[in-house]
């Protein structure tokens, strides 16, 4: 499948921490972390284990830019 | 401002494109490009330009992650 | 590419209206449109056209419930 | 009350599990399973139930298009 | 219809820009402005006018939390 | 840090509820409540405390609009 989402960086899974509906995935990304906030499910249904190659998807008008 | 997103990755502007309402950003992050869909508003009252480091924030609950 | 968003409805293309930076895709599915705002450069990489087979993706957590 | 969101399709309320404080609720919608995440507080607000018909409400920039 | 975002802001249309397909709703809450971008699609359907009374809808999941 | 999101509601703090991953914190903004979903982690970095000043942040993307 190839989705429209602009950005699908590539990393590794460092953490998976299940809550009782949401869980938080992170992701190393070229040495900076990632966090995702997906469902238990989806972590169960991708079978996502830390230590496992994935991808960081984000839809382009979901990333704000910032400056200091 | 510190926010509560959990994704705030710093980078390099290397392109804007201003449609009629909506701009695209694009940052190099690491290497990685990432594309940020913000209001043309946003583009001037930031002073946005090529070549300026700037932060790709995202909330955590707007990354999916995908495997191959 | 298996993506955790909980929701992928097949659908048939028919309509893609490109604006200066957004583009409006609508998806048939099952007899209900679906409206979708992406970016003419999703289009164009994706090779959209109508008529074609396609999902509509959306993260669980972008649902809303209404009732009458 | 009528709102800008372009997609607002009906359906069937067929699962609802509430976690600490965000739940998962279901409808089918002409076959096909929309997975919604909100709050409790939504839930209790809108006295949704298993069988009650309702509608999944997505902003079309929340709608992302993927092709196989 | 009664919907389950959390936040529902009542206050007055200011200012309507149309895009090529976006526009920007600008609405006075109390005496803060909020901006929107919805479909040019949604503003002709709502048949929104400058000085109308109008709500700012927006998901609990899409609100973020900033200090100084 | 300057951010493009366009909506940047100042208020207090008026309640905060951790769950499991996901916590609603609770702003008074003039009057009228705002309520947000972030990470237990953010509430942690922030130090956010029922009382304290704080912002609402909203990209406008993320705005719909609503009528009676």
């Amino acid at each position: 499948m190839k989705i429209s989402a602009r950005n699908q960086l590539r990393g590794k899974v460092v953490e998976i921490v299940k809550g009782a509906t949401t869980a938080h995935v992170r992701l190393d990304i070229g040495g900076s972390i990632v966090t995702s906030a997906i469902t238990n499910a989806a972590v169960e249904e991708l079978g996502l284990a830390v230590g496992q190659q994935a991808y960081a998807v984000v839809k382009a008008s979901d990333v704000m830019i910032a400056v200091d």
